[in-house]
């Protein structure tokens, strides 16, 4: 790995190139962002050693893109256009099909490789990149035979060393099961928090009388809307068909509540703890 | 403080045990439980020295009740029929009306102390009980004009000893408020398990793909149906109003999300990122 292009300079991009910077010490890493500011933090950060522009990523090892989904349909295709056979290009993403679409054609289809690494933090910007962001995490690559082997090889190789957990699925599958498991989560603690701001106008009280649990239900809610409206608007109707699902259960529970039939709701809380065994291990 | 009772000797009341065991190292305390194994398991953690019998509670500077809301309401007349003017009676339970409004004409009401202390994890028995889980954490007391000065005096110097921050209210008003943040997140947290459960019947798949930040919303998710079934039976109306509007809100995020109106869904989560800010402080 010697010449590496990051899109998008922020939580992830940023968390990246930290640990690029250690386990290939020799590495030039340049950053492009739509947003001059994240380049000179960046900068002064230290973790990319200049700005970039994609009409100059021909001759590079690797070229990541972790921006926005939206802005990333519209780029690869340009990024694919002036990389040359040996460059592997790589984006981050939330929601996978739309973008395997955007390229299927590509002439230069076999340098892309489609991953979602599942993690985060609530919080955005180069100034939130962290080191070990991606070290124990799940890494989602999809239709990993459209990439061409060396390319294959490459990736596995650094994703071995940043130490995460590779799984294999394809483009729709990984959208309709992370609806599930990660976009409805957003949209929950995003109307709890709206539900609860609205009816307590004065906010002290919110925080007086608000623990750890509250906090954690809604600790999704700082999330950036730049990447997060884009994910809803690309898994559209993955993201609709589990927020009836949700809605669905919770007027069902309200009914159960109406119609004081606490034996149910007691039956039905103790179904839902097996959520301790499943969650056992994620971090 | 010498001769101590403690009803329920689970998460809440254990780790008080712990604590109380340090704070007053000469203490004697006793447990009452409904579970004979809980009983057991607190002698032989040894913050409990003796089970208990609430007949024998004349004589005693402090009873707690921290067992479900609607079994405290059963017990706390029985308790205030047995003790002598020199005992301070104390319930930790999440619900605050109902339980005062079931002593308000008792003859003892003076020696009863309304309280709800803003903190739990959540696992629940005796094995869950800790050091320090009242450290720095919010208790709110209610009707404190209620209860007679020297007992109040007496909570107060516990409480600071425990270092809790104090806050004062009506039991109407920290049982509305309450519903939004405490309440409502339970049962936000309870269905979203279940509706990722029922849609993802393979376990495996959803511990591969989820990640800290589902982890995180339904974390309450693994709470006791014991404690909280009567909790939400207790409050039924203020929890039903809040997990009404809880319901619109999501009900016209999806309105919005089926309109593609991005710009309004990027305004919402932009808006509701506010919480940051309230959430800030809180541990």
């Amino acid at each position: 790995m010697k010449n590496i292009h990051i899109i998008g300079v922020g939580l992830m991009g940023g968390s990246l190139a930290k640990d690029l910077k250690i386990l290939y010490p020799s590495c030039y890493i340049t950053g492009v962002d739509s947003n001059e500011n994240h380049i000179k933090e960046a900068l002064s950060l230290g973790f990319i050693d200049a700005e970039g522009a994609i009409k100059n990523f021909a001759n590079s090892s690797l070229v990541i893109l972790a921006i926005p989904v939206d802005s990333a349909i519209l780029l690869l295709p340009k990024v694919l256009d002036v990389v040359e056979d040996d460059t592997l290009v790589v984006d981050f993403g939330s929601t996978k099909s739309g973008i395997c679409k955007a390229v299927e054609s590509h002439k230069n289809r076999r340098n892309y490789l489609a991953v979602h690494p599942i993690t985060g933090t609530e919080f955005s910007g180069p100034k939130a990149a962290i080191n070990n962001l991606y070290k124990d995490k799940t890494n989602i690559i999809c239709e990993v035979e459209k990439t061409a082997f060396k390319l294959q090889e490459r990736a596995l190789e650094l994703f071995k060393k940043l130490e995460m957990r590779i799984r294999y699925m394809d483009a729709v599958s990984h959208d309709k099961h992370i609806a599930y498991v990660s976009h409805l989560s957003h949209i929950s603690s995003f109307m709890l928090g709206k539900t609860v701001i609205e009816k307590e106008k004065n906010e002290r009280d919110i925080f007086d009388m608000a623990g750890s649990g509250f906090e954690s239900t809604v600790r999704l809610a700082k999330s950036s809307p730049d990447m997060w409206t884009p994910i809803f608007k690309q898994n559209k109707e993955n993201v609709l068909c589990t927020l009836s699902e949700y809605i669905t259960n919770l007027q069902y529970f309200k009914g159960l509540l109406e119609n004081d039939d606490f034996e149910t709701i007691y039956a039905e809380m103790k179904q839902t703890n097996r959520i301790k065994k499943i969650l056992k291990g994620i971090s």
